[in-house]
C-alpha cells in the first residue's frame, strides 16, 4: 500500500544485499518514517520484542526471515541442527499469544529438514520466507474480496450513505505484509467508489490505532475519525456504527478470537446493539489444536511502563509522559479473548464462515 | 480525605476572606498540588469548563458558590434579579450532562427568592452553598455505610481474601466534597480492616483514573492497580474482579445511568461475567423528569484535542504529546448511558435499591 506516493510492503529483502531484511520501523510511525535493517536472528528477536514489527502476519513473516538469517550465521564450527532449532525456539518464545509466529517459523524449519549445506539451507529458507509473504499477501487480497461483499451489502441498504466501520488496534497492511486483513475490504471498497468511514480506536496502551491505523488510512485516502477506546459503545448505541471488523492473533478451531486487549468489550457492545461483528484473519492465525480460547490461550503480560507512560510527539521529537503518580503499580495484559458466541462471522481467505467448529472445519478441510 | 497527612475538602471558603472560594486544581494532579482561588462567577465558569473542578457533586457545589459570588458582584446599578438569573443560566450552561450543576444552582436561587438586599442575598447564598456541601458530604458518608455492607458480604464469601473492585473515572472524594461516592465504601472498608484492592481504569481521554483516582487512593493507603480502559473485560473473564462500582453524572428515574464514556462497556462485561455492577450516587444526580437515558440525556462533546493529545509529566513539568498524525480528525464524547437492565443496584444515601422506577420511587418518595 501507499506511503506518500510510493508503494511499500511492511517487510522485504534488500534488493542489493540478500543478507539484509528491511522493515518499516513501526515504533516511530506516524511521526517519522524510518526503515530498519535486520541482519541477524537477534535483530529479528529485538524487532519483534520492541514492536518495531508487530501484527500477527508480519511477526510470522519476520520469524520466517529470522530462520533465513540464522542459516547465514552457520560456519564450519556450527552444529547446524542445534543452531537452527535454538534459533526457532528463541524466535517463537518472543511473543507467545500470536500463533503466526510459531506457524511461520515451523513452516520454514520443515522445509529445511532435507537440506544440509549452508548454501542450500539459506536458499531454501529465503524461498520459504518469501513464499510465506506472498501467501499472506494473496490471503489478504482474498479477504478483501470476500469482506467487500459485506460492505457492499450494507452500502446498498444505506442507499450509498457512508458505511461506518469500527476497528480496534491495527490489522492493516502494516500488520500484514500488504493490504491488511481488516483493511483489505475497506481499501477495495474505496477503490470501487463505495463511501466508507472508519472509527479508529486509539488502542491503549500502545496506541496502534492512533499511530498506525490512522496513519495508513490517511496515507491511502480513507476517511477516519480517531476515538478513545471508551467511545465505541456509545457510538453503537447511537447507531453510528454499521459494522465492527477486528483482526485476530490466534483463533481457536471453535471460533474464539484472541485479539488486542479491549476487543472483547467492543464485541459485547456490538452484540448488545445488534451490529455485525467480524474478525478478518488469514488461516495462519487459526490454531486447530485448541478449542477453548479462555482456558487455552496464553495472554501475554507486557511492561507496565506502557500503561503508566504514553509516548507521542512534542517539540520535534518522540517523547514519553507519565500519566499517573510516580509510585503507581500497573498491569498490562496484551490481549483478550472474544468468545465465538459474540462473533457474527470470520472473514478468511477462503470465504466467510460462522465462528463455529463445524463451519471452520468445513471451510478449511 | 487526606493529602499527605492533612485533611482536605475539594472546595471550601477561605477562612480569612469570605469573598474567596478555594479549590484544589485538579488539572495539575497528581503532578502538582496547587490551590486555586475563585473570586467571581467567571472564575467558577472557567474552573468548571477547564476541569479545574470536575465530578458531578463538586461541580454542583462550585455552581452553588458561583451564585454566592454573583451576589458579591451586585452594586447600586445592578438589576438584581436579572443579574442573578443570568449568572445561574450561564453557570448551568457550562456542562450540560451532569444534573447536579443545575440542581445546586437552582437550590441556591430558590433560597434567594425572598431576599432583596445585597447583604442578605450574599449571606443566604453562602449559607445555602455551604449547606449543599454539608449535605453532599453527609450523603457520601451514608453511601459509604450502605456500600460497605456489599463489600463486607463479598469479603466474607472470599474468606477475607482482598475484594477486587473495578472503577472507571473518578467518583472519589476529589469529585465530591469529601469521601466520594464510589470511594466512600472503599475507605470505610479499609478503616474496618477489610482487605480491598482497586482496579483503576485510566479513563481516556482525560485520564481521571490514572491522574485522580490513583492519586487519592494512594494518598489514603488503598492498594490499587492502574489498567488501560481496554483491560476490564479480560480481568472479569479471568475472575479477577469481584464488583464494579462507578459514579453517575445523571440518573433517570428508571435507573439508567449517564457516566463517563466507557462505563457502558464495563457494565456489559460485568453482566456477561455475572459480576455485580453498582452505581454509587447521591440523589442530587437523579433527574426525576426523565425516563429514557438513551433518548433524553444530552451527551456533551468536548474538544477533540483531548483525544489527539495526552498530557502527562516529563522533565519536571506537565507536557502534552500528540499521539496521531497531525491532520487527524477525532471525536470526544464525554459520557455514555448504561441502561438500567445492566445495573445490579444503586448505592444511594438512603440505601441500596434496584435500578428500577418502582424501587427508586419507593426509596426517594
Amino acid at each position: 500500500m501507499k506511503i506518500g506516493n510510493q508503494n511499500y510492503q511492511s517487510i522485504w529483502v534488500d534488493e542489493n544485499d540478500p543478507g539484509v531484511i528491511r522493515v518499516i520501523d513501526q515504533q516511530k510511525l506516524p511521526f517519522f518514517f524510518e526503515i530498519k535493517e535486520l541482519r541477524a536472528v537477534d535483530d529479528v528477536y529485538s524487532a519483534i520484542e520492541d514492536m518495531t514489527v508487530r501484527g500477527a502476519p508480519l511477526i510470522g513473516a519476520a520469524g520466517a526471515f529470522g530462520i533465513y538469517l540464522a542459516t547465514l550465521e552457520i560456519n564450519s564450527q556450527t552444529n547446524i541442527r542445534e543452531h537452527l532449532s535454538n534459533a526457532a525456539r528463541y524466535l517463537i518464545s518472543c511473543r507467545p499469544t500470536a500463533v503466526n509466529l510459531s506457524w511461520a517459523v515451523n513452516q520454514v524449519m520443515e522445509k529445511l529438514k532435507n537440506e544440509h549445506s549452508p548454501e542450500s539451507l539459506a536458499k531454501t529458507a529465503l524461498k520459504a520466507a518469501i513464499e510465506i509473504c506472498e501467501i499472506e499477501k494473496e490471503n489478504c487480497r482474498q479477504i478483501g474480496k470476500h469482506g467487500l461483499k459485506i460492505i457492499e451489502a450494507i452500502s446498498r441498504k444505506k442507499k450509498g450513505e457512508a458505511v461506518n466501520i469500527l476497528t480496534h488496534c491495527n490489522a492493516g497492511w502494516l500488520a500484514c505484509i500488504d493490504y491488511g486483513t481488516v483493511t483489505a475490504p475497506i481499501y477495495l471498497a474505496r477503490e470501487k467508489g463505495i463511501p466508507v468511514h472508519v472509527w479508529v480506536d486509539e488502542t491503549r496502551p500502545r496506541n496502534q490505532g492512533s499511530k498506525l491505523t490512522a496513519y495508513e488510512l490517511g496515507q491511502n485516502n480513507i476517511p477516519y475519525t480517531l476515538i478513545p477506546d471508551n467511545s465505541g459503545g456509545h457510538l453503537m448505541q447511537q447507531k453510528l456504527v454499521d459494522i465492527v471488523i477486528v483482526g485476530s492473533d490466534r483463533t481457536t478451531r471453535t471460533g474464539d478470537v484472541a485479539n488486542k486487549i479491549g476487543t472483547y468489550l467492543k464485541a459485547l457492545a456490538a452484540f448488545d446493539n445488534k451490529i455485525p461483528f467480524y474478525s478478518a484473519l488469514t488461516s495462519s492465525s487459526i490454531d486447530f489444536s485448541i478449542s477453548d480460547g479462555l482456558k487455552e490461550i496464553i495472554v501475554e503480560e507486557r511492561n507496565p511502563d506502557e500503561v503508566t507512560n504514553v509516548s507521542g510527539f512534542a517539540e520535534g521529537r518522540i517523547q514519553s509522559v507519565r500519566i499517573c503518580p510516580d509510585d503507581t503499580v500497573a498491569a498490562n495484559y496484551g490481549f483478550d479473548i472474544t468468545p465465538a458466541r459474540l462473533i457474527t462471522g470470520l472473514i478468511t481467505e477462503k470465504g466467510i464462515c460462522r465462528a463455529t467448529e463445524k463451519d471452520i472445519k468445513e471451510m478449511f478441510s
